[in-house]
C-alpha cells in the first residue's frame, strides 16, 4: 500500500523500516528532517511536509505526547486538511483517552478514517516488525489495513470499535509495568536489606511464580541499580501514569497504586532523575529504607 | 531416609506422599489422627505422639501458623526435647521470620540441625512432587536432606545459611503475588468500567508481556469474579501480609503496597469476606469503582 | 469605590452585599439575571453585560471553575477587552494555579491590573463580611483596593507579589480541610468500632489538642454521619483536589494524602454521592470498616 | 490518699510532684533508684522495690512500653502479687490495647482494681498538674480516684467501663497528632517549593482555621526545620503507630494514613533519624520534593 508515516523517532523509523521490508510504500515525515535520511536509504520517500505525508491511502503517527499529536492532527496544514475524503489517519502514540476520543469524532465529521493504534514493544521490536498492536477502530476500517499491521507487529488486538479504547489498554499496560517494577523493588528492598543477594533473589522468582518477561526486564535493571542510559526516561513514565490517572478520574476509577507511581515519578523528577529509565523508580523503596540518593 | 512428618493438611499430605513415593520410610502426625490414615494407606505410619515422629532423622512441619509451630517445637514433649542429638527439623511452614530466627538459636543450643524449608506451590504441586523449595540452614545439613528436597520438589533454591532467610524469601514472594492481583484488580477496574471485555482484557496482557503463571492464574479469578471455594483464603493471605509487614518494620523497610493490601484484605475480614480466596481483594477497586459488594 | 462584581452565587452575593454595606457602588452581572435581583434590592445596579460590569475602577470575579473564569476574561467581549487601561481585575475564585499565573501575564500585556484573592469562609461569612482573603498581586494595586477587601473580610493576608501564590495556599488550605477529615474519619471508625460514642470521643478530642473550627465543625457532620444537604458539595472537594494535586505536579511535589483524598472523592463519585457535602468521604473509612454503604 | 508511683520519667516525675502538692503521700519507685531522688525532696518517700510501692491503696504506673509493664505488674514480685485486696492499679503509660485488656482480666481475677487513665500532655503540663486524663474502668474506682486525677490533670474524660477503650482513645489520639504533622509537613512542602515563606504560610493557616495547639506547636517546628532536641522522639512515635494500626487490624479497620506514618517513621528510622522529634516526618514530604535528607 501507498502510507505516509509521520514521526521519524525511535519507534517510528522501527515501523517505518518493517513497513519497508514489507514492500509498502512509504512517505516519511520528521519535524526535523535530518531524521527521515536513513529510511530514505531504505527506499522511503522523504515528504516536505504534512499534507505530501497524507497522499496515500493511509497515514500513521507516532509521536511524543498529545501536544504534538494535536499539533500535526489539527493545526494549519494539518492531518484533517489534508487526507483524503474516506483515507485513514492510524494514530500509534500513547495518547490521552480524551484526545483519542476528540479525534474519532474530528475525523468522523471530516468523512475520514480514524483508528488508535499503540503498541506494545521496544524499539528492537519496532525495528523488527514484532511489536503487538493493540488496535481500535471501525471493522471496515481495520480490515483495509490488516496488512500494515502484519507488517510492523507479531499480533494484532482488535479491542474495541472505539478508537480511544485501544489507547485506554495501552495506558493501563504501562501502569501494569510501572506497578511491577514498584512491587519488584519494594520485595527487593526488603530481601537485599535482609542479606539476600539481590541477583539471586531475581533468579529465584523469575524460575518459579515470576517468569514474564516483565519481570526479567525491569527485575534485572533493579537488581543491577543500572538506571543509564535510559531505554524510556522517566519523564515518559510520568506522562503515561498521568494519562491513566487521567482516564481514571475521568471514569471514576480509584487506582491507589497508580497514585503511588506518580509520587515516585515525582519524586525522581525532583532529585534531578529526568536522565534515568523508568525502572528507577523501583530503586526508590531501597532509599526508602536507607541506601544513598541516586 | 527415616523421617517424621507433622501436619497433615493439604500440603503436609502431599508432601508425605511424595516422600513415600521416592522411597522413605515416613511416621506422620497430626493432632487429628484421622488424617494420617490416608497417607497410612499409601504406606507411612502413624505417631502417636510427637516424640514418635522425632524418632527418625529428619522430622518435618507444615503447620497453619507461628503459634502452632511454637507449640510443636518449644512446648511440653515438643521437637526439641524429643529430637536426638545431631538430627535435623525441616520447618515448611510459613512463618515469622523472627520465630524462625528464634527456633534457629534454640535448636543450635540444643546440638540440634534446623533447617526453614517453606514452598512455592498449591496442593497439586505438593502432591505431585513439583513444589519449589526454598532452603536456609547450614550446607553440611543441607546437604544430607538433598534426597528429601528431590522428593518433594522440581528445584531447590539455597538462599542463606541463615534459616529466617528461607523465611524471608517465602513471605516476599506471597506479597509480590498478592501485589500481583492488587494491579490487576486495578486495571481491570479501569478497563471493565471503560467498556472492554475483562476475559479479552486479560487475554492481551498474558498473550504480551504479562505471560507469568501469577497472571494467568489469579487473572482468570479476578475476571471471572469468582472467589469461592477458596484456593488459599483470605485469613491466610492477611497473616501472610502481616508477617512481611512486621519482617520489613524489624528491618526499617517501608512497602506502601504491602500497606496497601494489608488494608484491602482488612477490608475483606470487614465485610464477612473470610470464605473466599485471596484473590477477591482484586474485586476491591471493582467495588470501590462503583461495583457492589461481595 | 466604583466596582464590578461577576458571578451572583452564594459566595459573591455575600460579597457583594458587604460591600454595598461599607459604602461602594457595586455593578453586578450573573449570566442567568434573576439571580443578581436581591442585590439590585440592597443598591446594586443590574449590568448587563461584561463590559457593563467593567466600567468602574475594579472588577471581582467569583465563578465556579476555570471554565468559566476563562470564558468571562479572555472570551469575546470578555474582560480583558473591556477593563480600561490601569483598572484592576480582583479573581476571586478557587481556580488552578496555571490558569491564574496564564491570567496575571495576560492582564499585565495588556497593561490591565490583575489580583488573586481567593478567600477562605463560607456562605454566611462572605454575608457577614468575615472572610479571610488570601492576597496575592503588585504591593501598588493592592494598596489601591485594600478599602474593598476591608469590607469583604476580617482579615487579609498578603501572600506574593505573584498573583497565583494565593491560589496555591487557598488550594493548599482546602487541601488540609479534606485532610482533617480523612483523619478524623480515620479515628472516629476506629473508636467507633471499638465501641466508644462518637460524639463523647469528638467532645473529648476538641476539648484538648483538637480545638480548631476545622475539627469541631468537620467531626460534628461525621459523627452524625449527616452529609445532606451539602455545603460544599463532593464535586467541589474533587474539583479542589485535583487542583492542588495539579499544582503539586507542576511543582515535582509528591503528596500522597492528596492522592487518598482524590481516591476517596471517586470513590463517593462512583457510588452515586455526588448530592453530598464533602465531609461524607469521611464516612468512607466506617465503610471499609464494615459500615454500609451510603 | 497513700499511692505508689511507679516510673520517674519526665511524665511520672511531674505527676508525683502534683500529687505532692495537691497534699497525696506518695511512696515512689524507679528501676535506677537515683531518678526518685528530685521527688524524695519534694516529700515523696522512696519505695526499695516493687512491693513498697503497692502499700497504699493505689498504684500508679508510667512505664515506656507493653514489655516494661508487663514485667512491672506480672512479673516475680510484680504488682499483681504485692497489691492488696480491693486495691487499684491505675496504668498511664501508653501501651497496646490487648494489653490492657489482659490487665483487666488478670487484676479482675485477682481482686483488684484496674484503670486505665492514659494522659494528654507533655512533661511541662505533668508538672504543672494540667495533664488530660482519659480513664477507663469501673464506676465505683473510678470514683475513688477522682482526687488523684484531680491532682494531677485539668480534666477528666471517662470513656468506658473498659479499661482499655481508654487506651484505644490515647491511641487514635497520637495517630491524629502524627496525621497532622504529615499533612502539614504536605502543604508546606507544597507552599515552600511554590515560593512562600513557611513562617508566613503557617501563620496564615492558624490564624484562620486551623487554630488548635497542634497546628501552632507542630507547624512551628516544621516551619523551623528544627528536630533536636526531641520533646518527644521519633521510636516512640512509631511505637505508637503500630499499637493503633495493630489495634486497628484487630477490629478490622483499614487506616491508610496510619499506615503511611508507619512508612514515615520507618524511612526516619532507617536514615538514623532515631534522635529527632516525631514532628521530623513533616519534613519527610518536602525531601521527597527534593529537600536535602536529615
Amino acid at each position: 500500500m501507498n502510507v505516509g508515516f509521520i514521526g521519524m523517532g525511535q519507534m517510528g523509523a522501527g515501523m517505518t523500516a518493517s513497513l519497508l521490508r514489507a514492500g509498502h510504500k512509504v512517505m516519511v515525515y520528521n519535524r526535523s528532517p535530518e531524521k527521515t535520511r536513513p529510511l530514505v536509504a531504505l527506499g522511503a520517500t522523504a515528504a516536505t511536509d504534512i499534507g505530501d505525508a497524507c497522499d496515500g491511502e493511509v497515514v500513521f503517527t507516532m509521536l511524543a505526547d498529545d501536544r504534538a499529536i494535536e499539533s500535526v492532527t489539527l493545526g494549519e496544514g494539518g492531518i484533517l486538511k489534508e487526507l483524503g475524503r474516506g483515507e485513514i489517519h492510524i494514530s500509534c502514540s500513547t495518547i490521552s483517552v480524551a484526545l483519542s476520543e476528540r479525534l474519532a469524532r474530528a475525523h468522523a465529521e471530516a468523512n475520514l478514517g480514524f483508528i488508535a493504534a499503540p503498541v506494545f514493544g521496544r524499539p528492537e521490536a519496532a525495528a523488527a516488525g514484532k511489536l503487538f498492536v493493540i488496535a481500535g477502530g471501525a471493522a471496515s476500517q481495520l480490515q483495509r489495513v490488516t496488512p500494515l499491521f502484519d507488517a510492523i507487529g507479531q499480533r494484532t488486538f482488535v479491542v474495541s470499535e472505539q478508537p480511544q479504547l485501544a489507547n485506554l489498554v495501552k495506558l493501563s499496560g504501562n501502569f501494569l509495568i510501572a506497578s511491577v517494577i514498584e512491587i519488584l523493588g519494594e520485595a527487593m528492598a526488603l530481601a537485599d536489606k535482609g542479606g539476600i543477594d539481590r541477583h539471586q533473589y531475581l533468579d529465584l522468582l523469575t524460575a518459579t511464580l515470576f517468569g514474564a518477561p516483565v519481570f526479567k526486564t525491569y527485575g534485572a535493571l533493579i537488581a543491577d541499580r543500572k538506571f543509564e542510559p535510559p531505554g524510556f526516561a522517566t519523564p515518559l513514565g510520568l506522562k503515561d501514569i498521568r494519562l491513566a490517572l487521567s482516564a481514571a478520574d475521568t471514569l471514576s476509577v480509584p487506582m491507589p497504586v497508580a497514585s503511588l507511581l506518580r509520587d515516585r515519578f515525582l519524586t525522581l523528577a525532583a532529585h534531578g532523575g529526568s536522565r534515568l529509565d523508568w525502572s528507577a523508580i523501583g530503586y526508590l523503596p531501597a532509599v526508602d529504607a536507607g541506601a544513598p540518593y541516586l
